[in-house]
């Protein structure tokens, strides 16, 4: 009888970089195919940045999950006929039995590829999955004008990558971050980056920044910590972070989302009285003044006497010496 | 002739801290007023931090700056009659006469204060500017939901003590820091927050929020910074920082905007390609077809061969060496 081969995670990754013995190898029989059912034989399998952090999340033993792109060879399916090709989220396996039913993880049904006359590699990669985050993460989230800047880390990978390449297709600075000269000269020479560092040997990244532009518009993050932390501090008014990874993150072992050093999603939003409207100010007044009248809220005051005490009112309150509000009688 | 006596800066402040020596009292003759002017006694003036930081960016001599509330006493303009109160934004001043134009700074034109029988000090204060910032700021930037954590950074402050008041107000956990162990005692005992921090005294910021509260949802900041930032790397999911003010960078010698640690205004949020649906993922992949076809996008691959070669090519691509695409050929 015909048999399978998967990857199963057995052990709990303890570090950043997961260990072979890790993985172990298993063999299944493949069954015949009921109605309904196709066998796909894979042609490629994925290996990605979120098979790491995801697996913070899984209880060992469980099948390695990924997506893969491959022929399908028997078929009792009219919806995946023998000789086409599907993509699926069904792991690190050379053949799979599949229904058409959606993947546990992502909800994806199997899909045919449009990739006409391209590599059918492409189909997980700059035409799959990783093609779609960059698209969508960067002209939705990011959404760049022409000639604005945008800062991609892990720029050389999969998705980063193809944001940089887009970002310079839509007018914008593209500045990339990586993890060796080579890839920096890939990112310069080979696909156009205007800049490109490598982030192991720049001692100060807001400097190396500063250097070459004044401020970032557009942030695509991939890695989370002290790297994001550095750019989103160059960050120029009205600049927008779409978080897509945090892969410096990812040999935490804290649960997913408590590990990104930044929040996943947070609107940082400085403002002045100013930007209201007189009678929104006024609601604003009227409701304090119901509140002081009532002793909801206590107006606390460290009152000074005199006009020649302005200065050193002044400078106790930015001391921190008053409590609530500082005024000098006159 | 009847002189009034106002506050000119005659020295750039060379630190956080002004000098006494910086500011000069200039006296200047109160000429009789002319129609449509009036002459304002002055009783309170405030001291803020923004006449620190805005200080930046002016130029020496210049007149200080500052609301003020006072009394009509002289008055040719019908709008503000003998013995009504006004506020303005005229300065440190203990006279001054206006003709209802709005200032120079904030644009406000002098008004009557609406404080009723409550202490006239307040129209500078809880009844004034930082009233409505502190309302505003909270109640529209920050939109605090019940049961919701706000933290709030010089929490004692004028506008600082109005935020978590208003928070608890409407029903969240409100978390204070500030400088000294007596505004501690003043934020918990005094006006009731939940929790209250002495910033200088403690050691691991994130951690002491941590012990206390799962993350923070509102942030409601006016420091910026150290502190600023390790407060905002406890946001929850979806979280609201209004940035206020960054006192901690106000004695830098850069340039206002330049000065806060964080964006003035920034955007982040996380995404996955799932939240978008099949068609706007259809049409991110038609466009990357035609760019890949096109040759305008370049899609880069590092393909191992074999299955066995599944866990190397996963632990190669966590450390950075593939470049674009990382797969295995099956």
């Amino acid at each position: 009888m015909q048999k399978l081969r998967k990857y199963i995670v057995k052990n709990e990754f303890q570090a950043y970089l997961p260990q072979r013995s890790d993985f172990e190898i298993v063999r299944e029989v493949i069954l015949p195919i009921r109605n309904g059912e196709f066998l796909v034989k894979t042609e490629y399998v994925s290996v990605d940045p979120y098979m790491r952090s995801f697996a913070t999340d899984l209880s060992v033993p469980y099948d390695q999950f990924g997506f893969q792109v491959g022929k399908v060879i028997d078929s009792k399916n009219p919806d995946y006929p023998k000789d086409s090709y599907v993509v699926s989220h069904s792991g690190w396996r050379d053949y799979v039995v599949l229904d058409g039913q959606p993947d546990e993880i992502f909800n994806i049904v199997p899909y045919k590829p449009q990739i006409e006359s391209l590599p059918i590699s492409l189909a997980i990669g700059a035409l799959g999955m990783p093609g779609i985050t960059a698209y969508l993460g960067l002209l939705e989230i990011c959404a760049p004008r022409t000639g604005e800047v945008v800062c991609i880390t892990s720029a050389a990978g999969a998705v980063g990558s193809l944001v940089g390449q887009i970002a310079k297709l839509k007018g914008c600075v593209v500045i990339g971050f990586t993890g060796s000269d080579e890839k920096v000269d890939v990112l310069k020479r080979d696909l156009g980056f205007h800049y490109a560092f490598n982030y192991k040997t720049e001692t100060d990244v807001k400097e190396t920044l500063r250097s070459v532009v004044k401020g970032i518009d557009c942030y695509f993050d991939n890695v989370g910590g002290d790297l994001a932390s550095a750019i989103m501090e160059c960050m120029n008014e009205q600049g927008r972070v779409a978080v897509c990874g945090a892969i410096s993150t990812y040999g935490e072992r804290t649960s997913r989302h408590k590990k990104l050093k930044m929040p996943v999603s947070v609107k940082i939003e400085a403002f002045s009285f100013t930007q209201w409207e007189w009678p929104k100010q006024c609601e604003a007044l009227n409701n304090l003044k119901e509140w002081v009248k009532k002793g909801t809220i206590k107006a606390k005051e460290t009152i000074a006497n005199g006009f020649e005490e302005l200065p050193d009112t002044f400078v106790a309150m930015l001391k921190g010496e008053s409590i609530g509000k500082a005024l000098v009688k006159i």
